[in-house]
């Protein structure tokens, strides 16, 4: 079902529904999310988005765009390279890194790229098969 | 502001709205989050949370927890050890495992625990202080 490097993609709209959603939900109002001013004055173009908002985007990776639905992540990392701002699109590409099916795991590297085609932020998930 | 060893803590609870507003923010009905029968057959005792929920509580204690709102977040890492369900109170603790004063880098370790005193996830987290 998975081999190794193949590639799973899809596009992510940053969107005010899941910018505003993601702040109340977990009552992050920190000010560089909120406030332009203030993400202007630490040297950003205006608030910077929540980086969990990409974890979320990937849940919804594993949750509904694999082959299979039988499926849960046992581990993620994530690294914010570049800030992601309200609006933006972000091409996300996944990778498998590897296959164990002695252990029923696969790997998966990944990378959120904005439209200059910056990475916003790369990482790796580890799933197990149910 | 921070120093080695020291402790933050906080408690979280998987209520009704975080879990079904999770899901609907990022359209993940995969069957584990939302069948209580499927994840039972898949030897759980019924809908597994969400783990990206809990990224959503470290984005809250980073942005509104800390002794300072001048933080962003450079890099995330979580481990999932136990299944989280529906209305779990989890507590949460922070140990600030390295000061980089020359970067202004903060790293902690933490982890998540449930009523059980097991753990549910750990990892590390690395934040600027802008």
């Amino acid at each position: 079902m998975f081999t190794e490097n193949q590639i799973f993609e899809q596009t992510f709209v940053v969107s005010d529904e899941i910018y505003r959603g993601f702040g109340n939900l977990f009552k992050d109002f920190n000010p560089l999310h909120t406030n332009n001013d203030f993400a202007r004055k630490k040297g950003f173009k205006g608030a910077v988005m929540y980086g969990n908002i990409l974890n979320g985007f990937l849940s919804y990776f594993i949750g509904e765009c694999l082959p299979t639905k039988d499926v849960i992540i046992h581990s993620q990392e994530i690294h914010f390279k570049n800030a992601v701002y309200l609006g933006n699109t972000l091409h996300f590409k996944a990778t498998v890194a590897g296959v164990f099916e002695s252990v029923n795991v696969v790997e998966f590297k990944y990378e959120f790229r904005n439209e200059e085609q910056k990475i916003a932020a790369k990482g790796k998930i580890s799933i197990g098969i149910l």
